[in-house]
C-alpha cells in the first residue's frame, strides 16, 4: 500500500539482529511495542511506587508493551527507581522474546521525578543566560541522574519557539529567537545524547513538540495554532531541523493542529517533512493520549479505531496511549483485516528496537545499583547556582539603587517572597510543582535566601503574603514595617502551573500585585520588583513606581541564593532577555517583526505610539558596570554566495566591576522579495571582562546564515545588502 | 511577455468603441488614466473646494491623469460639488481625447462628504439588525446622493471580515461572520450598482480591501496578517467571491501584507486570485499610497521604479497616487524601455475605459443640476431610523430594569453621552468624524435625545464629560445628582477615530470609564451603560455592576433618537450582535472556533474557565418580549449532494410586546478531515410578531451551502452526519 510504506524512507536502515528479532515477533508483539502506557497501570492502587505483578504481567506478558512513562503522584528516590524498574525487567525476562521495556520520564530542568536532586532553571531563564554551554551541561548532568535511577530515555528538551506569551508552558521554551532556540536547543540534545556513547550517563532525548505548538491563538495549551506555511518554516522547523543534526534520538508530536490539522493525524507533518525534509529516522511518539484525541477531540476520525489507523498512517511509531490497551486492541485488528499493513508496523518497531539496542538495552536494561553513588553532587549544585546568576536579569536600576548594602533593613513582601513553588515552576519533583513538602531542603525562598545573605534581623517579612491568601496584601502591614526599612523588595510575578492549568485570559499582572507596589511607592521607600514569572506578564501600569525591576523567571533550587546574590551585589547580572516584554496586552510582538509594524509616522494615534513599543526588548538586559562597542567592522563589503563573512566589534567594559557582556550580531535585509524583519540575531557571544579591559569578538557568517524562507518556501539569500549590527552600531555588506 | 499578458484574461471583452479609442491613444495617455490623484493637488492652496485651473491643466492635460479623488477638509455642498466636477470636465473637454475623468470618494455610511447629509449607521451596527434589505436601501440612498452631486465611484463596501476586535476598521466591517458578511457586502454591492442601470442614482462600487486586510496580527491599522491559505480561502474570500458575482465594478487593494508578501505587489493575489480564480474583469485600484510603499514600507521593490513595476505586473490598474506624478513618470519609463509591455497597459486602461463607459461618462459626465433636488429627503432620515433602531442591541436586563418610565428623572453621565461623534464615528463629514462643527442640525447627542424624549426637566447631565476631560470624571457631581435621579444612564465607548488614529494597545475599556461606573452603582441607583463604540471593549471588571447594558455601535444621525426610544420602550430592540464580545483581552476568539478551542475539561484552571468563555456571544440581543423555537425539523435525515434540505422551525412570541426576533440556523459538522467548527451560520431570517404569535420560518440548504476548504485548500461537503441548530434545538441530517 502506497499510504503505508510511504512513511518508511526507501532506504530505512536494517540491522540484522534486529531483523531477526522482528522476523520471530507476532502482531501483537509488534503493536505491543507501538504501545506506551503510564506507570499507573502497573502500580498498586493506593501505593506511589509499588508494582502490582498480576498487573505488570496484564501489561507486559498479555499485551506485550514496550514502553512505559511516568510517574504516580510524586518524585521517587533512587531506591524506588531501582525497584520499580527491576520489578518491571524480571517480567519481561519472562516474556517469549524478552524485548526490554524501554521507560521514558519528563526530566526538564533536571531530572525533577528523582527526588531531592537539584533543579535547574527553566529554559526560560537558561535562555536569558545566552550561555549554550551550561545548557549542554545541565543536559548532561540531567542524562547521568536520569539513567543513574534506571531510566534511558528523556522527553527533553522543548524546542517550541515562545512567540505566544500567554501560552503556560512559554517557561519551558527558550524564548522567542529562532538563532537562541536552535543553539541552546542543540546543545541540550547534545548533553542528553552523547553523540551515543556512554550508556551510563546518556539518555535518548526527545524533540518537543513536533510542530506548531507554542503558537496557539489564544494561548491556552493544546488549542489550535493558525501558522502560514512561510512562518512555519521559518520560524517553528529550525530548531528541529538543528536537533535532528545534532542527533535527537526521538521527537514528540503536538497536542494541538496546525490551520484545523491535528498534527497526529497529518501525513504531511509526520512523515512528508519529518521524514522526508528533516530526514529524522528516530522514533516518533505521541503525546498523552494524542491518537484517540483525534476522535474524541478534533473529530477528525469518526471512531476510536479510525483515529488510530489515522495515527499510524500518518507516520507515529509509538503511541503514548496512556491509561488503557485500547491503541493495541485497534491496531492489532487494523493490521489483521488488512486496513493497515505488517510493513508499516514494522517500519515503526525497527525505529522503537533500533533505538533500544542504541541505547544499549539488549545488553544492560537494569539499572545498575554502583551509579546511586554517582548522582547529588556538589558540583551540579554549582552548575544550578551559576546558571541561575546567569540568567538573571536586571531590567531597570535607577540611580543605582541597586546593589543594596548589606547594612540595610529590607522589607520582603508580595506572593513569591515565601514559596519555593514560584522559584521552580512546572516540572518540580510534581507535575505542577506545587507541593512544597516535596522540595529538598537546599532548595530556599527567597525569604530565607535575603536572610543567609545579610542575617535575619535585617530582613522584614511579615507582610508577605502567598498566592491563596485575599484579593488584597496586606498593605497596612507593609505600610506600617516601611517605617523601619531602607528598601522594599517586592517579589511579585506567577505561581506555580505547569499546561492546562497555567492557562490565563490576560497578560496583565494581577491587580493586587499592582496595588502592592503603589502601596510600596507611597512609604517613600526604593522599591525593587523581583519577577518570579514563567512569561512577561504586563506591568506597564506600576513600572514607572519601581525604582529597579529584577527578571528572575523560574530559577529553581538556588534561585534564592542567586537572587540575593545580585540584589547586594556578589554577582554582577549579565542576564539578557530572551523575549520582547510587551507594554500592553494587545500589543504583542516579537523583536524580529516585520518594518512595516511601524504605524503610519505621519499620523498620531489615540496610543501615542508607533506599532512597536515594548516594554523593554529582546536582548534588554543590564550591569553594574558599563559596556560599549566600538569598531564594528565586516571584512568584505561585498561577498559571494560561497564566501564567508568575519564580522568583528570591539567591547569595553567602562565601569569598575568586573562584568559579562553578551554581544549579538543582528541582520536586516534592506530589501527581499518578502517583507524583511526589522532585525534578525544571527550570532551571540558572552564575553567577560575586568574593568577598562577591551576584548575584540569575531563572528563568520555565510550567506546561507542570512537566508530567510520566500514565499515559495524556499530558502534564500538574495542579492543586495545586508545591515550588520551590534548594539547602536551598523555596517553594510552586500551579496553580489 | 509572459508576465505582462498573464494579468489578462484571455477572455478580456473587447468594445470596439473603446478599441477605437485605445488605438488613438499614446503611452501618456494610457498611463494617464491608470494614475489617480487627490484633489488637493488641483485646489487652490487656501481654500477647500475651490479649484485651480493652472494645476487642473497640469494634471489633466499635461499628465492625462483620469481619476481624481476626496474632499479636502470637509465635505462640500451640492453646488460645491458641481463646481468643482464642473471646472474638471471643462478642462477635460480641452484635452485632445476628451475621455473622461472618474471621480471616486470614501461615502461610506451614507454620502459622508456631501455635507448636510444624513448619515447611517456603520456596517458593524447594520449587521447587527440582520436585515440586508436595510442594507440595499441604504446603498441605494448613498449611491443616489453619491451619483448627484456628479460623483459616479464609490470606494464602499467594506468586505473585509470582522475577526481583529483590536483593528480600528472594525466599525466599518459587517462583523465576524463570512455569511453574515457576504449577504450584507453583496446587498450593498446590488444596492450600489443597480445592476448598471440608472446613471442618475446608481455607482460604481468598490470590493474592499483585497485580501487580508482585517485581520493584521496586533490589530494595528495597515500592519501585517498571517493567515494560513486554509483561513484566508474559507473566512476572507467568500464575501469578494460574492460580491463579484453580485457585480462589482471595481475592487481596492489591502494595503498591508499576507504572511509576509504586501499585497499590491503580489501577482498571486492580484490576478491568480482575483482575475484566475474569482473571475473579476473590473478595475484593480490601489489604496492610498501604497505603491509607493512597496520600496519605502514594505521593502520589496529596491527603488520607488521598481515599486511601480512591481504592481502593475502583479495586476493592478489603477494607481491611488494620490500626492505627486511620480506613478506616471515611472510607468511611463517602464513602458518606453520595454520593461512592461504596452500590451499590458492596454489591459487595465480597457478595464479602466469600460468602467467609465458602463457608468455612462462618455455620454454624461456632468453633474446633473436637476439632482441636486433628489437629496436630502425626509424618507432617507425615515431609513436611518429604523437601521438605527434595529441596530440596538440589549445585551443585559436584569428585572427588567428597562424600558424606563418615562416620568422618571434620569441622570444621564459618561464621555459618550453629549458628543455627536461618537455616535457616528469614522468618515463622518470629516475623515476622522471628529469635528462636530460639521454635523447637520439633525444630528442630537445621547443627552439631546433623552431630552426630546422626556423633557429636558427630566434629565439630568451636570456630570456628563466628553474624552477630553481629566483622567478622572466628574464623580462627585454624579454622586450629588444621582440623588435626584430614578436611573442613572452611563453613556460610555470610544471617541471617533478612523484608521490608524484609532489604534489601541488593549481592548480593555479605560480605568476611568470603569471607575465611573463603580462610582454610579455605589448610589444605589439602577445603572443602565450605553455603549457607542466601534469594536467591543472588555468591560467584564464592571459588568457586574450594570443593571442593564445596551450597544448602540455607531448609530449616525438619528442614533441619539434611537437610543431614546429603546431606552423608553417607545421601539423593542430586536438587534443582535455580530460578533463574539470578549470578556478578556488575552482571550479573544469567534463564536465559529474549533471545537478545539476548549480545554481540557479534566483539568481546571487558573482562570476557572474552559477556553470558549465571552461575556457575549455572537448573535446574543434580548428583547423586551420573549420568543420561544419549537419543533425544529429537517425534511430529509439523509441527502445527496445534489438535494436540497429544508430545514423548518417554529417561532413564537411568548412576551406580551410585539417584536422581531431573528432566526439564526447553524450547522456543524460531527466528523469532518479537518477539525471542525464548534457552529457555523447558514441561514437567519427576521421575522415580526405579535404577542402570542407563532410563525413557521423555513431555509433551504444545499450540500455546497454546508462546505468548508480542507487541506488541500478545496472547498467540499464531506459525507457524514451534520448537527443543524436553531436555538437550543437541535436535529441532524446526514450527506450519503
Amino acid at each position: 500500500m502506497a499510504a503505508a510504506t510511504s512513511t518508511a524512507p526507501a532506504n530505512q536502515a536494517r540491522d540484522q539482529q534486529l531483523e531477526d528479532l522482528l522476523s520471530k515477533m507476532t502482531v501483537e508483539e509488534k503493536v505491543g511495542q507501538m504501545t506506551q502506557l503510564t506507570i499507573d497501570l502497573i502500580l498498586k492502587d493506593s501505593e506511589a511506587a509499588t508494582v502490582d505483578t498480576a498487573k505488570l504481567r496484564q501489561v507486559l506478558v498479555s499485551h506485550h508493551v514496550g514502553s512505559i512513562l511516568n510517574v504516580k503522584g510524586r518524585a521517587y528516590t533512587i531506591d524506588e527507581w531501582h525497584t520499580v524498574l527491576n520489578a518491571i525487567h524480571d517480567v519481561t525476562d519472562r516474556t517469549r522474546l524478552k524485548i526490554p521495556v524501554i521507560y521514558g520520564i519528563d526530566a526538564i530542568h533536571g531530572n525533577n521525578y528523582l527526588a531531592g536532586t537539584t533543579l535547574y532553571p527553566h529554559n526560560i531563564g537558561m535562555a536569558a543566560t545566552r550561555n549554550p554551554e551550561l545548557v549542554n551541561r545541565l543536559a548532561q548532568i540531567t542524562a547521568l541522574e536520569t539513567r543513574a535511577a534506571g531510566i534511558p530515555w528523556n522527553f527533553d528538551p522543548v524546542l517550541d519557539v515562545g512567540r505566544q506569551p500567554l501560552w503556560p508552558r512559554f517557561e519551558e521554551t527558550f524564548g522567542e529567537d529562532v538563532f537562541v532556540v536552535k543553539t541552546m536547543g542543540s546543545a541540550a540534545i547534545r548533553g542528553y545524547e552523547q553523540n551515543g556513547k556512554g550508556q551510563d550517563f546518556s539518555v535518548a532525548s526527545c524533540m518537543k513538540h513536533f510542530l506548531g505548538y507554542s503558537y496557539p491563538s489564544t494561548g491556552k495549551d493544546r488549542t489550535p495554532s493558525y501558522i502560514p506555511e512561510q512562518m512555519l518554516r521559518e520560524i517553528f522547523m529550525p530548531p528541529f531541523k538543528a536537533a535532528v543534526e545534532a542527533g535527537a534520538s526521538t521527537v514528540m508530536i503536538n497536542s494541538g493542529e496546525i490551520n484545523g490539522v491535528p498534527v497526529h493525524g497529518s501525513k504531511y507533518y509526520l512523515t512528508e517533512i519529518l521524514r522526508n525534509e528533516l530526514g529524522f529516522e528516530g522514533v516518533a511518539v505521541s503525546d498523552w493520549e494524542d491518537v484517540i484525541r483525534l476522535h474524541t477531540r478534533h473529530k477528525v476520525a469518526a471512531t476510536p479505531k479510525e483515529a488510530v489507523r489515522m495515527a499510524v498512517e500518518a507516520g507515529l511509531d509509538m503511541s503514548m496511549v496512556p491509561t488503557d490497551l485500547s491503541f493495541y486492541d485497534h491496531l492489532v485488528a487494523l493490521v489483521k483485516e488488512g486496513t493497515i499493513s505488517e510493513e508499516r508496523i514494522n517500519t515503526s518497531v525497527r525505529r522503537i528496537l533500533a533505538l533500544k539496542k542504541k541505547l544499549g538495552l539488549f545488553e544492560q536494561v537494569r539499572p545498575k545499583a554502583a551509579l546511586k553513588n554517582t548522582i547529588h553532587k556538589a558540583e551540579f549544585d554549582q552548575v544550578s547556582l551559576q546558571s541561575a546568576l546567569e540568567s538573571i536579569t536586571l531590567l531597570k536600576n535607577n540611580n543605582q539603587v541597586l546593589p543594596l548594602q548589606k547594612t540595610a533593613k529590607i522589607l520582603v513582601a508580595g506572593p513569591t517572597a515565601n514559596t519555593l513553588a514560584a522559584l521552580h515552576g512546572s516540572w518540580s519533583y510534581i507535575w505542577q510543582g506545587t507541593d512544597e513538602s516535596q522540595y529538598p531542603a537546599k532548595a530556599k525562598t527567597v525569604v530565607q535566601g535575603l536572610m543567609a545573605e545579610i542575617g535575619k534581623d535585617r530582613v522584614i517579612s511579615r507582610s508577605v503574603a502567598d498566592f491563596n491568601a485575599a484579593a488584597n496584601y496586606n498593605v497596612a502591614q507593609l505600610r506600617k514595617d516601611a517605617a523601619q526599612a531602607q528598601a522594599i523588595v517586592l517579589c511579585l510575578g506567577e505561581k506555580a502551573y505547569a499546561e492546562s492549568p497555567g492557562v490565563i485570559d490576560d497578560l496583565d499582572l494581577e491587580e493586587n500585585q499592582l496595588a502592592l507596589v503603589r502601596a510600596a511607592k507611597a512609604t517613600g521607600k526604593p522599591v525593587i520588583i523581583v519577577l518570579l514569572e514563567g512569561r512577561p506578564r504586563v506591568l506597564s501600569a506600576i513600572e514607572p513606581l519601581a525604582d529597579a525591576i529584577v527578571m528572575a523567571y523560574r530559577p529553581a533550587t538556588f534561585g534564592a541564593a542567586a537572587i540575593a546574590d545580585v540584589l547586594f551585589g556578589d554577582y554582577n547580572p549579565d542576564g539578557v532577555l530572551p523575549f520582547t516584554y510587551p507594554r500592553f496586552s494587545g500589543d504583542v510582538l516579537t523583536y524580529d517583526h516585520k518594518g512595516t509594524e511601524i504605524i503610519r509616522e505621519d499620523i498620531p494615534n489615540a496610543a501615542g505610539n508607533r506599532g512597536f513599543n515594548p516594554q523593554w526588548p529582546f536582548g534588554h538586559g543590564l550591569s553594574y558596570s558599563s559596556f560599549a562597542f566600538s569598531d564594528l567592522r565586516v571584512d568584505k563589503t561585498t561577498f559571494g554566495n560561497n564566501d564567508n563573512l568575519k564580522v568583528t566589534v570591539k567591547v569595553k567594559n567602562t565601569g569598575r566591576r568586573a562584568g559579562k557582556k553578551t554581544v549579538e550580531l543582528y541582520s536586516h535585509d534592506q530589501y527581499a522579495s518578502i517583507t524583511p524583519s526589522a532585525k534578525r540575531l544571527r550570532a551571540f557571544s558572552k564575553v567577560t571582562l575586568q574593568p577598562g579591559e577591551e576584548k575584540e569578538v569575531s563572528f563568520t557568517l555565510s550567506a546561507k546564515d542570512l537566508a530567510f524562507v520566500n514565499e515559495a518556501g524556499k530558502w534564500v539569500t538574495e542579492p543586495g545588502a545586508f545591515d550588520l549590527m551590534v548594539g547602536d552600531l551598523k555596517t553594510v555588506a552586500t551579496l553580489q
